[in-house]
């Protein structure tokens, strides 16, 4: 009496199917400097966006973790949503602790969370993303793609800096890409940020900046500010200190900055 | 006329189906120390525990191996069952000779390995494990997570102590936390092992002496005592070779172990 | 309410179905020098060929890009039709922007391609690639090995040189060979290249002249002759400059051409 | 309209459907020393056995090959069978050009190919293999593993070596033991190889020759023979140009073979 168990597969497990109108999705997964992460999960802290969904996937990392309570939780993706007043849009918020491992894994990641959108009848997906420069702005830059040219125009006139050419790797990228197969209008934003930062408060809160101001929600960044002017004052000190012990730096005068290793 | 073979799935063959009542699955595979692997095999060897089913997979390592009689052997996992008297807990011992090798077959086989708890209705889920440490206690500490808070005081009580944060990885580590989606109440303990023991025995007593007590069934431990007596020897022994040619120790004092290599 | 989604696959869409007549598909995917791509981007564009499908997969990359106006573009394949005249072949051709990563992806995209031919009727396959050799020739050879003998001969008499023996690796490699249980007469034509031309428009013409004199196609190929002529000049400039750092030079006298580093 | 292609199967095509009675099978993939590979293709071509099935798979390598003629083929495993006199045992051949190149490839292969011996009702599955020593055996010793110990007894009454303990990886190993589950008798036979042959005719024949002699069946050895004495004449010439430069020796005295590197 053999058993043949199906291959374990991706799995969404709804807690409450919120009714959304006018629903924006907005996408962040780990990456370079956590950009996407750190701002969607602001977003979720200061709307008090709820929990309504969770993804699980073999495709993640095979382990499991503990809190500070000793309760284990699992590697998994999940979704939170807003209710915006009447007339102003809706937010489905995506984040996960970690991207899949495998490539098949991040497209597999990346179609759940479009069927998704599409269940909840989002007309616009905003992924975010960093672009690692060797300096550290004050006030990053924040580049943007589109699955449309008059996307990528209204983002400029929202102050975002037309990206024009190269690729976006990982399952942002990939969320951001197949919007467009699917017909979503899709716009992907990345902010500039030094490639030290593991957690860069400052970018995330200039992508995050720019979305609200495009989604005319108001929202309190004086979290991220106060982060980002620790991540600051850091890094001056990291400078100070390389300079007391003086090394070759590169052209580009006063503004360059020292990598700190 | 083309046959077009499905992919080779996970599979469990049920040898019998056993009737159990209260049921507690104990799981163990090979990893760290073997502490697990030790513990449920110790178990399943004095409770003469009955084999009622077996798993193979293709996550597996493609090989056979062979027994002193030349017959040949599959890379698989086995269900033993073991009746209590009325009113204690049967167990349900699952044991493999090794973990899959992929990650996705890891977690095939947690979720397969749970199907089966499912169905024999466990009420309690416990996985083990080793915790490196770089020394040799003679009473290694058992830690303890769990899927719920009540479940990680109630450990507690019986000795272990709580494993605020960290990640547990591995197939041991998905049985573990897949079990919450499942809602199957379970815990994971993990025994101090110093790195260099391949096989601790007694690490895998400590383990075994709480799970045993937790579930109120007395099981002699004698055999992995006098395992672990042998190792204690070996090491001290090494140790003392070690003296003769003098090392920087780290502090620590008497008490501090040299890595034997 | 747990989702279990389908894990995802590869997948053809269809923007129109062409009625296609005498079809032969031509297929020309990255690979060593480009020589296929560049021959087949060249007969899409000088034919006028239409757009009518796209595959996407799993299998590619996971990565997007961005073109000049900022718009996104997926990793895929991509299907053109053309109508000849009465009574020649109509043509069918298939590229992409990648290979896929993974072998069973390379079987998979390939698969999927001779299906496509099946579905328009394909009464041939025509695959091409370059062969990697340490000279530049301004005339390359063109190879030929085909599902049948008689087809090889057919080939040689249009001035391909028969290749007896070897390995053909990777996509191009699978589509011309998985056309034979598929019982479409195909033949693989490979250009020799120096191996360190990344775009052999000279090889990609040598190929692309082979092919169209066995289907009766005339069509300008002073766009591969233009961009052979630039990288002839470059490649001499080269050597030019190494003749004046005097090297030891491999024996083949005047015709020998010394790798561009 | 979009068309969701299934993923690529491995795939069984069949030629004839031969009825065959008191069916053995005979399985010879590549492996050490090509030990398996030689046998069963000498088998073949000495019994003119005939091909009737061919299995295609996208877990061999992702390239074709061409022969001499220029024409292409398939990485693929093929089946012929042979007809014996009444009462004789009927053979199925079972060859293949390489191993699947991952894990699962290898189970599947396994699991596709004891599908088919299920299909002809085979009685016994025999697989071989070479076992690397370091010393050239003129009569090099065959090592039984078995899915029982009466037939590892039947084994040894033919000259074989038990084979008490060890592992067997790859695809020759798995149709060897996941017939056990399937309750097809099966033997593994390891004949002695040193690491240094890429075709070990001599290995080959003392596995074929326990084989035939087991089934009853008598066959023409001189081809092996014959390739075997090369074999040997050119290890001896490289042992003579070896000793010409001495060098140490392992300890063992005269019938000790020095690494050809």
């Amino acid at each position: 009496m053999p058993h043949r168990g199906v291959s374990l597969q991706t799995e969404v497990r709804y807690y409450q199917q919120p009714q959304l109108e006018n629903t924006v999705m907005i996408c962040g997964l780990p990456g370079i400097g956590s950009v996407a992460w750190l701002a969607v999960n602001h977003l979720q802290k200061e709307l008090h966006a709820e929990l309504f969904a969770e993804v699980f996937s073999p495709m993640f990392s095979p382990k499991v973790w503990l809190g500070e309570d000793g309760v284990v939780g699992l590697m998994k993706g999940e979704f939170h949503f807003w209710k915006n007043k009447p007339g102003g849009p809706d937010l489905l918020l995506f984040t996960a602790n970690e991207q899949p491992y495998s490539p098949e894994g991040q497209y597999e990641l990346a179609e759940v969370t479009l069927d998704l959108a599409n269940k909840f009848g989002a007309r616009r997906v905003i992924t975010m993303g960093g672009m690692a420069t060797d300096r550290l702005s004050e006030e990053p830059k924040v580049y943007v793609g589109a699955t449309g040219p008059d996307l990528v125009k209204e983002l400029e006139a929202f102050g975002a800096v037309k990206l024009a050419g190269g690729a976006i790797t990982g399952t942002n990228g990939l969320i951001f890409g197949l919007s467009k197969p699917k017909n979503i209008p899709a716009i992907c934003l990345l902010a500039e940020t030094p490639g030290y930062l593991s957690l860069d408060a400052n970018a995330a809160k200039a992508a995050l900046e720019l979305s609200t101001r495009m989604l005319n929600i108001s929202i309190d960044l004086s979290a991220l500010e106060k982060q980002a002017k620790e991540n600051a004052d850091v890094v001056k000190k990291a400078k100070d200190l390389s300079h007391g012990f003086p090394r070759e730096t590169k052209k580009g005068g006063d503004k360059e900055l020292h990598y700190v290793s």
